[in-house]
Protein backbone atom coordinates (compact mmCIF):
# COMPACT_ATOMS: atom_id res chain seq x y z
CA UNK A 1 0.00 0.00 0.00
CA UNK A 2 2.76 2.60 1.11
CA UNK A 3 5.05 3.38 -2.02
CA UNK A 4 8.70 2.80 -1.92
CA UNK A 5 9.05 6.80 -1.96
CA UNK A 6 6.31 7.49 0.32
CA UNK A 7 8.26 4.92 2.59
CA UNK A 8 11.97 6.07 2.12
CA UNK A 9 10.21 10.04 3.05
CA UNK A 10 9.01 8.43 6.36
CA UNK A 11 12.10 6.71 6.87
CA UNK A 12 14.04 9.46 6.55
CA UNK A 13 11.74 11.41 9.92
CA UNK A 14 12.70 8.52 11.88
CA UNK A 15 16.69 8.90 11.30
CA UNK A 16 16.15 12.32 11.48
CA UNK A 17 14.45 12.35 14.81
CA UNK A 18 17.33 9.52 15.86
CA UNK A 19 20.08 12.00 14.93
CA UNK A 20 18.57 14.44 16.84
CA UNK A 21 19.24 12.82 19.96
CA UNK A 22 23.67 11.62 18.88
CA UNK A 23 24.45 14.26 21.16
CA UNK A 24 22.72 13.53 24.26
CA UNK A 25 25.79 13.46 26.95
CA UNK A 26 24.20 10.39 28.64
CA UNK A 27 24.42 6.95 26.97
CA UNK A 28 21.61 5.39 28.53
CA UNK A 29 19.50 8.57 28.23
CA UNK A 30 20.84 8.20 24.16
CA UNK A 31 19.53 4.69 24.18
CA UNK A 32 16.50 5.19 25.64
CA UNK A 33 15.05 8.39 23.66
CA UNK A 34 16.31 6.72 20.48
CA UNK A 35 14.44 3.30 20.90
CA UNK A 36 11.30 5.00 22.20
CA UNK A 37 11.63 7.47 18.68
CA UNK A 38 11.73 4.31 16.52
CA UNK A 39 9.30 2.90 17.96
CA UNK A 40 6.76 5.92 18.36
CA UNK A 41 7.27 5.93 14.89
CA UNK A 42 7.00 2.62 14.10
CA UNK A 43 3.30 3.00 15.53
CA UNK A 44 2.52 5.49 13.61
CA UNK A 45 3.32 4.18 10.56
CA UNK A 46 1.73 0.75 11.07
CA UNK A 47 -1.74 2.45 11.52
CA UNK A 48 -1.31 5.16 9.29
CA UNK A 49 -2.64 7.57 12.28
CA UNK A 50 -4.99 10.05 11.03
CA UNK A 51 -5.04 14.02 12.07
CA UNK A 52 -7.93 13.88 13.71
CA UNK A 53 -6.79 10.49 15.86
CA UNK A 54 -3.64 12.38 16.54
CA UNK A 55 -5.47 15.30 17.53
CA UNK A 56 -7.65 13.14 19.49
CA UNK A 57 -4.33 11.88 21.11
CA UNK A 58 -3.28 15.45 22.76
CA UNK A 59 -6.93 15.73 23.82
CA UNK A 60 -7.26 12.53 25.56
CA UNK A 61 -3.45 13.05 27.24
CA UNK A 62 -4.11 16.40 28.70
CA UNK A 63 -7.10 14.91 30.16
CA UNK A 64 -5.35 12.62 31.84
CA UNK A 65 -2.81 15.50 32.70
CA UNK A 66 -5.34 17.37 34.25
CA UNK A 67 -7.02 14.75 36.46
CA UNK A 68 -3.18 14.16 37.91
CA UNK A 69 -2.09 15.16 41.63
CA UNK A 70 -0.91 14.49 44.20
CA UNK A 71 -4.02 11.91 45.40
CA UNK A 72 -4.67 10.88 42.03
CA UNK A 73 -1.98 10.02 39.25
CA UNK A 74 -3.90 8.90 36.30
CA UNK A 75 -0.36 7.99 34.26
CA UNK A 76 0.11 4.80 36.60
CA UNK A 77 -3.21 3.61 35.81
CA UNK A 78 -2.96 4.54 31.97
CA UNK A 79 0.41 2.44 31.85
CA UNK A 80 -1.58 -0.48 34.26
CA UNK A 81 -4.24 -0.25 31.61
CA UNK A 82 -1.22 -0.92 28.88
CA UNK A 83 0.47 -3.55 30.79
CA UNK A 84 3.37 -1.39 30.79
CA UNK A 85 4.13 -1.28 34.23
CA UNK A 86 3.54 -5.21 34.39
CA UNK A 87 5.79 -5.22 31.39
CA UNK A 88 8.30 -3.14 33.54
CA UNK A 89 7.72 -5.49 36.71
CA UNK A 90 8.43 -8.66 34.17
CA UNK A 91 11.40 -7.09 32.68
CA UNK A 92 13.16 -6.38 35.76
CA UNK A 93 12.53 -9.27 37.94
CA UNK A 94 13.07 -11.93 35.55
CA UNK A 95 12.03 -15.68 36.74
CA UNK A 96 14.77 -17.45 38.73
CA UNK A 97 14.57 -21.26 39.48
CA UNK A 98 11.26 -21.59 42.03
CA UNK A 99 11.20 -17.88 42.86
CA UNK A 100 8.31 -16.32 43.60
CA UNK A 101 7.03 -14.23 41.17
CA UNK A 102 6.88 -10.36 41.06
CA UNK A 103 3.58 -8.35 40.24
CA UNK A 104 2.18 -4.66 40.06
CA UNK A 105 3.62 -3.02 42.91
CA UNK A 106 0.03 -0.42 42.94
CA UNK A 107 -0.12 3.11 44.10
CA UNK A 108 -1.16 2.20 47.73
CA UNK A 109 1.66 1.52 49.39
CA UNK A 110 2.65 3.28 52.85
CA UNK A 111 6.16 3.56 53.89
CA UNK A 112 5.26 3.67 57.58
CA UNK A 113 2.71 1.27 58.18
CA UNK A 114 2.29 0.03 61.62
CA UNK A 115 4.47 -2.68 62.73
CA UNK A 116 3.06 -6.05 64.47
CA UNK A 117 4.14 -8.93 66.29
CA UNK A 118 3.79 -12.74 63.97
CA UNK A 119 0.62 -13.26 64.54
CA UNK A 120 -1.10 -9.93 64.61
CA UNK A 121 -3.98 -8.17 62.97
CA UNK A 122 -3.35 -5.63 59.79
CA UNK A 123 -6.91 -4.82 59.88
CA UNK A 124 -7.06 -1.62 62.13
CA UNK A 125 -9.23 0.46 61.06
CA UNK A 126 -10.41 -1.62 58.24
CA UNK A 127 -13.59 -3.75 57.84
CA UNK A 128 -13.91 -7.21 56.50
CA UNK A 129 -14.00 -11.08 56.44
CA UNK A 130 -10.81 -12.19 58.92
CA UNK A 131 -8.22 -14.06 56.82
CA UNK A 132 -5.63 -16.11 58.52
CA UNK A 133 -2.08 -16.06 56.70
CA UNK A 134 0.77 -17.93 57.45
CA UNK A 135 3.75 -19.35 55.48
CA UNK A 136 7.79 -19.47 54.98
CA UNK A 137 10.16 -17.48 53.35
CA UNK A 138 13.24 -19.18 51.85
CA UNK A 139 15.71 -18.54 49.52
CA UNK A 140 15.63 -20.36 46.42
CA UNK A 141 17.79 -23.59 48.11
CA UNK A 142 15.39 -23.90 50.72
CA UNK A 143 16.95 -22.50 53.52
CA UNK A 144 15.01 -20.31 55.61
CA UNK A 145 15.18 -16.59 55.39
CA UNK A 146 15.07 -15.44 59.16
CA UNK A 147 13.91 -11.97 60.14
CA UNK A 148 12.74 -11.10 56.79
CA UNK A 149 10.80 -7.80 56.53
CA UNK A 150 7.59 -8.26 55.23
CA UNK A 151 4.76 -5.58 54.47
CA UNK A 152 1.26 -6.40 53.82
CA UNK A 153 -1.69 -4.80 52.40
CA UNK A 154 -5.08 -4.92 51.20
CA UNK A 155 -8.08 -2.69 51.04
CA UNK A 156 -11.19 -2.95 53.06
CA UNK A 157 -14.52 -5.05 52.20
CA UNK A 158 -16.05 -1.84 50.36
CA UNK A 159 -13.10 -1.63 47.83
CA UNK A 160 -10.80 0.84 49.49
CA UNK A 161 -7.26 1.30 50.88
CA UNK A 162 -7.41 3.61 53.71
CA UNK A 163 -5.67 6.46 52.59
CA UNK A 164 -8.53 6.04 49.50
CA UNK A 165 -10.50 7.58 52.40
CA UNK A 166 -8.73 10.80 52.80
CA UNK A 167 -9.67 11.11 56.52
CA UNK A 168 -6.24 9.79 57.87
CA UNK A 169 -7.72 6.25 59.13
CA UNK A 170 -4.87 3.69 59.11
CA UNK A 171 -6.32 -0.25 58.35
CA UNK A 172 -5.21 -3.12 56.08
CA UNK A 173 -1.69 -2.51 56.38
CA UNK A 174 0.97 -3.72 58.47
CA UNK A 175 5.03 -4.84 58.50
CA UNK A 176 6.08 -7.65 60.24
CA UNK A 177 8.99 -10.21 60.41
CA UNK A 178 9.37 -13.37 59.71
CA UNK A 179 11.04 -15.57 62.53
CA UNK A 180 14.43 -17.78 63.35
CA UNK A 181 12.70 -20.31 60.94
CA UNK A 182 11.55 -17.95 58.37
CA UNK A 183 8.08 -19.11 59.39
CA UNK A 184 5.58 -15.89 59.31
CA UNK A 185 1.40 -15.59 60.17
CA UNK A 186 -0.74 -12.64 60.83
CA UNK A 187 -4.61 -12.08 60.39
CA UNK A 188 -5.95 -10.04 57.41
CA UNK A 189 -9.29 -9.62 55.68
CA UNK A 190 -10.31 -12.04 52.77
CA UNK A 191 -9.38 -9.68 49.69
CA UNK A 192 -12.37 -8.68 47.52
CA UNK A 193 -12.13 -7.17 43.81
CA UNK A 194 -12.62 -3.33 43.49
CA UNK A 195 -12.45 -1.24 40.19
CA UNK A 196 -9.33 0.93 39.92
CA UNK A 197 -10.30 4.94 39.49
CA UNK A 198 -12.68 4.79 37.03
CA UNK A 199 -14.15 8.00 36.93
CA UNK A 200 -11.44 10.05 34.56
CA UNK A 201 -9.87 9.46 31.18
CA UNK A 202 -9.06 5.94 31.58
CA UNK A 203 -12.10 5.13 33.08
CA UNK A 204 -13.56 6.11 29.84
CA UNK A 205 -11.13 4.42 27.68
CA UNK A 206 -12.10 1.51 29.54
CA UNK A 207 -15.45 1.63 28.51
CA UNK A 208 -14.97 2.59 25.14
CA UNK A 209 -13.34 -0.85 24.88
CA UNK A 210 -15.66 -3.10 27.09
CA UNK A 211 -12.76 -3.40 29.27
CA UNK A 212 -13.63 -4.02 33.33
CA UNK A 213 -11.86 -1.60 35.47
CA UNK A 214 -11.93 -3.61 38.06
CA UNK A 215 -9.03 -5.73 39.72
CA UNK A 216 -9.10 -9.60 40.98
CA UNK A 217 -9.05 -9.64 44.74
CA UNK A 218 -5.55 -9.71 46.00
CA UNK A 219 -2.96 -8.92 49.36
CA UNK A 220 0.05 -7.44 48.54
CA UNK A 221 3.13 -8.39 49.91
CA UNK A 222 6.71 -6.62 50.01
CA UNK A 223 9.41 -9.00 51.51
CA UNK A 224 12.81 -7.25 52.11
CA UNK A 225 15.90 -9.69 53.11
CA UNK A 226 19.29 -8.82 53.49
CA UNK A 227 21.56 -10.36 50.00
CA UNK A 228 17.76 -11.35 48.16
CA UNK A 229 16.40 -9.84 45.65
CA UNK A 230 13.57 -7.65 47.45
CA UNK A 231 10.32 -9.13 46.25
CA UNK A 232 6.96 -6.79 45.59
CA UNK A 233 3.71 -9.33 44.71
CA UNK A 234 0.23 -9.70 45.43
CA UNK A 235 -1.25 -13.26 46.28
CA UNK A 236 -5.28 -13.92 44.34
CA UNK A 237 -7.70 -15.88 45.20
CA UNK A 238 -8.63 -18.78 43.59
CA UNK A 239 -12.21 -18.60 41.88
CA UNK A 240 -12.30 -15.05 42.45
CA UNK A 241 -14.21 -14.62 38.77
CA UNK A 242 -12.63 -11.41 37.77
CA UNK A 243 -9.74 -13.54 37.44
CA UNK A 244 -11.35 -15.02 34.32
CA UNK A 245 -12.96 -11.16 33.77
CA UNK A 246 -9.36 -10.07 33.46
CA UNK A 247 -7.26 -8.07 36.03
CA UNK A 248 -7.77 -4.43 34.82
CA UNK A 249 -3.70 -3.84 35.45
CA UNK A 250 -2.64 -7.46 33.98
CA UNK A 251 -0.95 -8.70 37.35
CA UNK A 252 -2.25 -11.93 37.66
CA UNK A 253 0.18 -15.07 37.34
CA UNK A 254 -1.18 -18.54 38.05
CA UNK A 255 1.84 -19.30 40.41
CA UNK A 256 0.26 -16.46 42.74
CA UNK A 257 -3.26 -17.41 43.11
CA UNK A 258 -3.62 -19.48 46.06
CA UNK A 259 -6.78 -21.39 48.39
CA UNK A 260 -8.72 -18.91 50.76
CA UNK A 261 -10.67 -21.89 52.50
CA UNK A 262 -13.91 -20.53 54.17
CA UNK A 263 -14.53 -21.82 57.61
CA UNK A 264 -17.33 -21.82 59.13
CA UNK A 265 -18.39 -19.42 61.83
CA UNK A 266 -17.88 -20.99 65.05
CA UNK A 267 -14.43 -23.05 63.66
CA UNK A 268 -11.33 -22.86 66.12
CA UNK A 269 -8.85 -20.70 64.87
CA UNK A 270 -5.13 -21.27 64.72
CA UNK A 271 -4.19 -19.65 67.71
CA UNK A 272 -7.76 -19.35 69.63
CA UNK A 273 -8.40 -16.45 68.08
CA UNK A 274 -12.66 -15.52 69.25
CA UNK A 275 -13.78 -14.33 66.39
CA UNK A 276 -17.26 -13.47 67.58
CA UNK A 277 -19.39 -15.72 65.61
CA UNK A 278 -17.71 -14.88 62.35
CA UNK A 279 -16.81 -16.88 59.52
CA UNK A 280 -12.97 -16.51 58.37
CA UNK A 281 -10.63 -17.69 55.62
CA UNK A 282 -7.33 -19.10 55.66
CA UNK A 283 -4.68 -19.38 53.26
CA UNK A 284 -0.49 -20.14 52.92
CA UNK A 285 1.92 -18.60 50.75
CA UNK A 286 4.90 -19.91 51.00
CA UNK A 287 7.49 -17.34 49.91
CA UNK A 288 10.62 -18.22 47.31
CA UNK A 289 12.98 -15.34 47.36
CA UNK A 290 16.13 -14.70 44.51
CA UNK A 291 19.33 -13.76 44.89
CA UNK A 292 19.89 -10.39 45.16
CA UNK A 293 21.97 -10.00 41.47
CA UNK A 294 19.54 -12.01 39.51
CA UNK B 1 21.04 -11.85 27.14
CA UNK B 2 17.10 -12.61 27.78
CA UNK B 3 16.65 -16.29 27.96
CA UNK B 4 13.68 -18.14 26.30
CA UNK B 5 11.74 -18.52 29.46
CA UNK B 6 11.87 -14.81 30.66
CA UNK B 7 11.21 -13.80 26.94
CA UNK B 8 8.35 -16.49 27.20
CA UNK B 9 6.59 -14.59 30.17
CA UNK B 10 6.90 -11.04 28.48
CA UNK B 11 5.21 -12.00 25.42
CA UNK B 12 2.07 -13.61 27.23
CA UNK B 13 1.88 -10.03 28.93
CA UNK B 14 1.99 -8.57 25.70
CA UNK B 15 -0.42 -11.14 24.14
CA UNK B 16 -3.23 -10.75 27.12
CA UNK B 17 -3.11 -7.09 27.21
CA UNK B 18 -3.74 -7.46 23.26
CA UNK B 19 -6.46 -9.96 23.84
CA UNK B 20 -7.65 -7.68 26.18
CA UNK B 21 -8.94 -5.02 23.35
CA UNK B 22 -10.59 -7.82 21.07
CA UNK B 23 -13.87 -6.99 22.59
CA UNK B 24 -13.50 -2.93 20.91
CA UNK B 25 -16.34 -2.25 19.19
CA UNK B 26 -14.88 0.30 16.89
CA UNK B 27 -12.67 -1.65 14.60
CA UNK B 28 -10.58 1.18 13.94
CA UNK B 29 -9.77 2.15 17.70
CA UNK B 30 -9.38 -1.64 18.45
CA UNK B 31 -6.38 -1.68 16.07
CA UNK B 32 -4.84 1.00 17.14
CA UNK B 33 -5.39 0.26 20.44
CA UNK B 34 -3.64 -2.93 19.77
CA UNK B 35 -0.90 -1.83 17.79
CA UNK B 36 0.10 0.89 20.21
CA UNK B 37 0.40 -1.73 22.79
CA UNK B 38 2.62 -4.41 20.62
CA UNK B 39 5.12 -1.28 20.09
CA UNK B 40 4.55 0.35 23.77
CA UNK B 41 5.96 -3.19 24.94
CA UNK B 42 8.40 -3.85 22.42
CA UNK B 43 10.19 -0.48 23.57
CA UNK B 44 10.39 -1.32 26.99
CA UNK B 45 11.83 -4.56 26.60
CA UNK B 46 14.56 -3.61 23.85
CA UNK B 47 15.48 -0.43 26.15
CA UNK B 48 14.67 -3.17 29.32
CA UNK B 49 13.58 -0.58 30.92
CA UNK B 50 14.16 -0.09 34.59
CA UNK B 51 11.73 0.80 37.32
CA UNK B 52 13.41 4.23 38.09
CA UNK B 53 13.53 5.32 34.70
CA UNK B 54 9.44 3.85 34.82
CA UNK B 55 8.88 6.07 37.51
CA UNK B 56 10.77 9.34 35.96
CA UNK B 57 8.65 8.90 33.20
CA UNK B 58 5.36 8.94 34.66
CA UNK B 59 6.88 12.29 36.68
CA UNK B 60 7.96 13.73 33.37
CA UNK B 61 4.45 12.73 31.67
CA UNK B 62 2.84 14.74 35.27
CA UNK B 63 5.18 17.87 34.51
CA UNK B 64 3.99 17.61 30.78
CA UNK B 65 0.33 17.61 31.76
CA UNK B 66 0.56 20.35 34.60
CA UNK B 67 2.13 23.05 32.57
CA UNK B 68 -0.33 22.24 29.88
CA UNK B 69 -3.40 24.83 29.49
CA UNK B 70 -5.82 26.57 26.98
CA UNK B 71 -2.61 28.67 25.87
CA UNK B 72 -0.05 26.07 26.21
CA UNK B 73 0.17 22.70 25.16
CA UNK B 74 3.46 21.23 26.02
CA UNK B 75 1.87 17.62 24.77
CA UNK B 76 2.00 18.62 21.25
CA UNK B 77 5.71 20.18 21.94
CA UNK B 78 6.31 17.11 23.13
CA UNK B 79 5.13 14.73 19.81
CA UNK B 80 6.66 17.79 17.97
CA UNK B 81 10.38 17.45 19.59
CA UNK B 82 9.71 13.73 18.39
CA UNK B 83 9.33 14.07 15.44
CA UNK B 84 5.90 12.65 16.13
CA UNK B 85 3.55 15.51 14.53
CA UNK B 86 6.15 15.66 11.52
CA UNK B 87 5.56 11.82 11.34
CA UNK B 88 1.69 12.15 11.69
CA UNK B 89 1.74 14.95 8.75
CA UNK B 90 3.75 12.76 6.26
CA UNK B 91 1.44 9.35 6.49
CA UNK B 92 -1.37 11.66 5.75
CA UNK B 93 -0.13 13.92 2.76
CA UNK B 94 1.86 11.34 0.71
CA UNK B 95 4.18 12.40 -1.94
CA UNK B 96 2.13 12.82 -5.19
CA UNK B 97 3.75 13.62 -8.32
CA UNK B 98 5.12 16.96 -8.29
CA UNK B 99 2.68 18.60 -4.92
CA UNK B 100 4.09 20.91 -2.96
CA UNK B 101 5.23 18.90 0.18
CA UNK B 102 3.46 19.25 3.93
CA UNK B 103 5.22 20.08 6.94
CA UNK B 104 3.57 20.35 10.97
CA UNK B 105 0.70 22.44 11.29
CA UNK B 106 2.35 23.80 14.63
CA UNK B 107 -0.05 25.73 17.22
CA UNK B 108 -0.44 29.34 15.93
CA UNK B 109 -2.79 29.36 13.25
CA UNK B 110 -5.90 31.11 14.05
CA UNK B 111 -8.95 30.78 12.09
CA UNK B 112 -10.31 34.01 11.48
CA UNK B 113 -7.74 36.33 10.39
CA UNK B 114 -7.83 39.47 8.83
CA UNK B 115 -8.90 39.36 4.83
CA UNK B 116 -6.36 41.00 2.58
CA UNK B 117 -6.50 41.35 -1.31
CA UNK B 118 -3.93 40.42 -3.52
CA UNK B 119 -1.21 42.60 -3.25
CA UNK B 120 -2.23 43.55 0.71
CA UNK B 121 0.28 43.54 3.73
CA UNK B 122 0.10 40.69 6.07
CA UNK B 123 2.34 42.60 9.03
CA UNK B 124 -0.85 44.55 11.11
CA UNK B 125 0.35 44.89 14.07
CA UNK B 126 4.07 42.59 13.93
CA UNK B 127 7.20 44.50 13.29
CA UNK B 128 9.69 43.36 11.06
CA UNK B 129 11.60 43.85 7.55
CA UNK B 130 9.57 43.36 4.92
CA UNK B 131 9.21 40.50 2.73
CA UNK B 132 7.35 40.38 -0.88
CA UNK B 133 5.85 36.83 -1.36
CA UNK B 134 4.57 35.95 -5.00
CA UNK B 135 3.69 32.53 -7.02
CA UNK B 136 0.50 30.82 -8.58
CA UNK B 137 -1.10 28.09 -7.18
CA UNK B 138 -1.60 25.28 -9.88
CA UNK B 139 -2.64 21.72 -9.84
CA UNK B 140 -0.43 18.62 -10.81
CA UNK B 141 -1.24 19.37 -14.45
CA UNK B 142 -0.01 22.90 -13.99
CA UNK B 143 -3.70 23.96 -14.83
CA UNK B 144 -4.01 27.21 -12.44
CA UNK B 145 -6.24 26.89 -9.66
CA UNK B 146 -8.07 30.31 -9.38
CA UNK B 147 -9.59 31.69 -6.08
CA UNK B 148 -7.85 29.07 -3.72
CA UNK B 149 -7.76 30.14 -0.21
CA UNK B 150 -4.43 31.42 0.85
CA UNK B 151 -3.91 31.63 4.94
CA UNK B 152 -0.68 32.67 6.10
CA UNK B 153 0.91 33.34 9.08
CA UNK B 154 4.40 34.02 10.60
CA UNK B 155 6.15 35.27 14.01
CA UNK B 156 7.23 38.87 14.36
CA UNK B 157 11.12 40.40 14.14
CA UNK B 158 11.06 39.30 17.84
CA UNK B 159 10.05 35.43 17.76
CA UNK B 160 6.90 36.02 18.96
CA UNK B 161 3.76 35.07 17.24
CA UNK B 162 0.49 37.74 17.79
CA UNK B 163 -1.39 35.27 20.00
CA UNK B 164 2.38 35.02 22.27
CA UNK B 165 1.77 38.54 23.10
CA UNK B 166 -1.27 37.80 25.05
CA UNK B 167 -2.68 41.30 24.14
CA UNK B 168 -5.24 40.81 21.89
CA UNK B 169 -3.01 42.08 18.96
CA UNK B 170 -3.55 40.65 15.50
CA UNK B 171 -0.38 40.82 13.38
CA UNK B 172 1.77 38.05 10.69
CA UNK B 173 -1.18 36.84 9.91
CA UNK B 174 -3.60 37.28 6.67
CA UNK B 175 -6.43 35.46 4.11
CA UNK B 176 -6.02 36.24 0.73
CA UNK B 177 -6.99 34.47 -2.58
CA UNK B 178 -5.15 33.58 -5.93
CA UNK B 179 -6.43 35.39 -8.46
CA UNK B 180 -8.44 34.14 -11.97
CA UNK B 181 -4.74 32.75 -13.14
CA UNK B 182 -3.99 31.57 -9.81
CA UNK B 183 -1.27 33.98 -9.45
CA UNK B 184 -1.17 35.39 -5.78
CA UNK B 185 1.39 38.20 -4.20
CA UNK B 186 1.68 39.66 -0.99
CA UNK B 187 3.30 41.70 1.49
CA UNK B 188 4.92 39.84 4.69
CA UNK B 189 7.37 39.87 7.53
CA UNK B 190 11.33 38.09 6.25
CA UNK B 191 10.80 35.23 8.68
CA UNK B 192 13.22 35.07 11.70
CA UNK B 193 14.34 31.53 13.54
CA UNK B 194 12.64 31.53 17.28
CA UNK B 195 12.55 28.90 19.89
CA UNK B 196 9.49 26.78 20.48
CA UNK B 197 8.51 27.66 24.51
CA UNK B 198 11.37 25.98 26.20
CA UNK B 199 10.68 26.38 30.14
CA UNK B 200 8.99 23.62 30.38
CA UNK B 201 9.81 19.54 30.82
CA UNK B 202 9.79 19.42 27.21
CA UNK B 203 12.46 22.44 26.73
CA UNK B 204 14.39 20.70 29.95
CA UNK B 205 14.83 17.45 27.99
CA UNK B 206 15.86 19.03 24.69
CA UNK B 207 18.49 20.63 27.10
CA UNK B 208 19.40 17.15 28.04
CA UNK B 209 20.12 15.76 25.12
CA UNK B 210 21.94 19.08 24.10
CA UNK B 211 19.49 20.04 20.99
CA UNK B 212 18.54 23.42 20.39
CA UNK B 213 14.94 24.38 20.91
CA UNK B 214 15.12 26.76 18.18
CA UNK B 215 12.63 26.59 14.82
CA UNK B 216 14.53 27.41 11.29
CA UNK B 217 12.92 30.17 9.64
CA UNK B 218 9.29 30.19 8.30
CA UNK B 219 6.22 31.07 6.76
CA UNK B 220 3.10 29.22 7.46
CA UNK B 221 1.17 28.29 4.20
CA UNK B 222 -2.56 26.71 4.06
CA UNK B 223 -3.93 26.59 1.01
CA UNK B 224 -7.89 25.25 0.21
CA UNK B 225 -9.42 25.06 -3.20
CA UNK B 226 -12.19 22.79 -4.33
CA UNK B 227 -11.68 19.34 -5.11
CA UNK B 228 -8.11 19.46 -4.12
CA UNK B 229 -5.79 18.16 -0.93
CA UNK B 230 -5.53 20.93 1.52
CA UNK B 231 -2.05 22.06 1.46
CA UNK B 232 -0.36 22.84 5.05
CA UNK B 233 3.21 24.14 4.89
CA UNK B 234 5.19 26.62 5.21
CA UNK B 235 8.67 27.89 3.58
CA UNK B 236 12.03 28.12 4.80
CA UNK B 237 14.80 30.34 4.57
CA UNK B 238 18.00 29.26 2.25
CA UNK B 239 21.04 29.89 4.44
CA UNK B 240 19.19 29.99 7.66
CA UNK B 241 22.10 28.13 9.76
CA UNK B 242 19.22 26.72 12.27
CA UNK B 243 18.69 24.61 9.37
CA UNK B 244 21.92 23.04 9.81
CA UNK B 245 22.04 23.34 13.48
CA UNK B 246 18.36 21.08 13.55
CA UNK B 247 15.02 22.73 13.38
CA UNK B 248 13.67 21.71 16.86
CA UNK B 249 10.27 20.08 15.22
CA UNK B 250 11.51 18.32 11.99
CA UNK B 251 9.96 20.90 9.89
CA UNK B 252 12.63 21.23 7.12
CA UNK B 253 12.08 19.54 3.54
CA UNK B 254 14.64 20.67 1.38
CA UNK B 255 12.04 21.52 -1.82
CA UNK B 256 10.74 23.74 0.99
CA UNK B 257 13.87 26.20 1.31
CA UNK B 258 13.52 29.06 -1.27
CA UNK B 259 15.49 31.91 -2.29
CA UNK B 260 14.35 35.13 -0.07
CA UNK B 261 16.42 37.45 -1.88
CA UNK B 262 17.78 40.65 0.02
CA UNK B 263 17.05 44.17 -2.07
CA UNK B 264 19.04 47.23 -0.41
CA UNK B 265 17.36 50.01 0.85
CA UNK B 266 15.73 52.43 -1.86
CA UNK B 267 15.46 49.43 -4.14
CA UNK B 268 12.15 49.67 -6.34
CA UNK B 269 9.33 47.19 -5.12
CA UNK B 270 7.36 45.03 -7.35
CA UNK B 271 4.17 47.57 -6.77
CA UNK B 272 5.16 50.87 -6.28
CA UNK B 273 5.17 50.36 -2.11
CA UNK B 274 7.62 53.52 -0.83
CA UNK B 275 9.20 51.09 2.13
CA UNK B 276 10.56 55.03 3.73
CA UNK B 277 14.11 54.13 3.14
CA UNK B 278 14.06 50.48 4.82
CA UNK B 279 15.90 47.31 2.86
CA UNK B 280 13.16 44.47 2.19
CA UNK B 281 13.57 40.54 0.74
CA UNK B 282 11.29 38.88 -1.88
CA UNK B 283 10.64 35.23 -2.39
CA UNK B 284 8.96 33.06 -4.98
CA UNK B 285 6.81 30.13 -3.71
CA UNK B 286 4.96 28.29 -6.60
CA UNK B 287 2.38 25.93 -4.99
CA UNK B 288 1.34 22.72 -6.60
CA UNK B 289 -1.69 20.98 -5.14
CA UNK B 290 -2.76 17.21 -4.87
CA UNK B 291 -6.05 15.71 -5.83
CA UNK B 292 -7.92 15.99 -2.68
CA UNK B 293 -8.48 11.97 -3.11
CA UNK B 294 -4.69 10.53 -3.02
Amino acid sequence: MVSIEQSAVEQHIVETVVASFEGTPDPRLKQVLQSLTRHLHAFIRDVRLTEPEWNAAIEFLTQVGHITDDKRQEFVLLSDVFGASMQTIAVNNTAYKNATEATVFGPFFVDDAPEIPLGGDIAGNAEGQPCWVEGTVTDTDGNPVPHARIDVWECDEDGFYDVQHRDGRVGGRARLHSDANGEYRFWALTPVPYPIPHDGPVGKLLQSVGRSPYRASHLHFMVVANGLRTLVTHIFVEGDKQIEIGDSVFGVKESLIKKFELQEAGTATPDGRDLDGRSWTRTRFDIVLAPADV
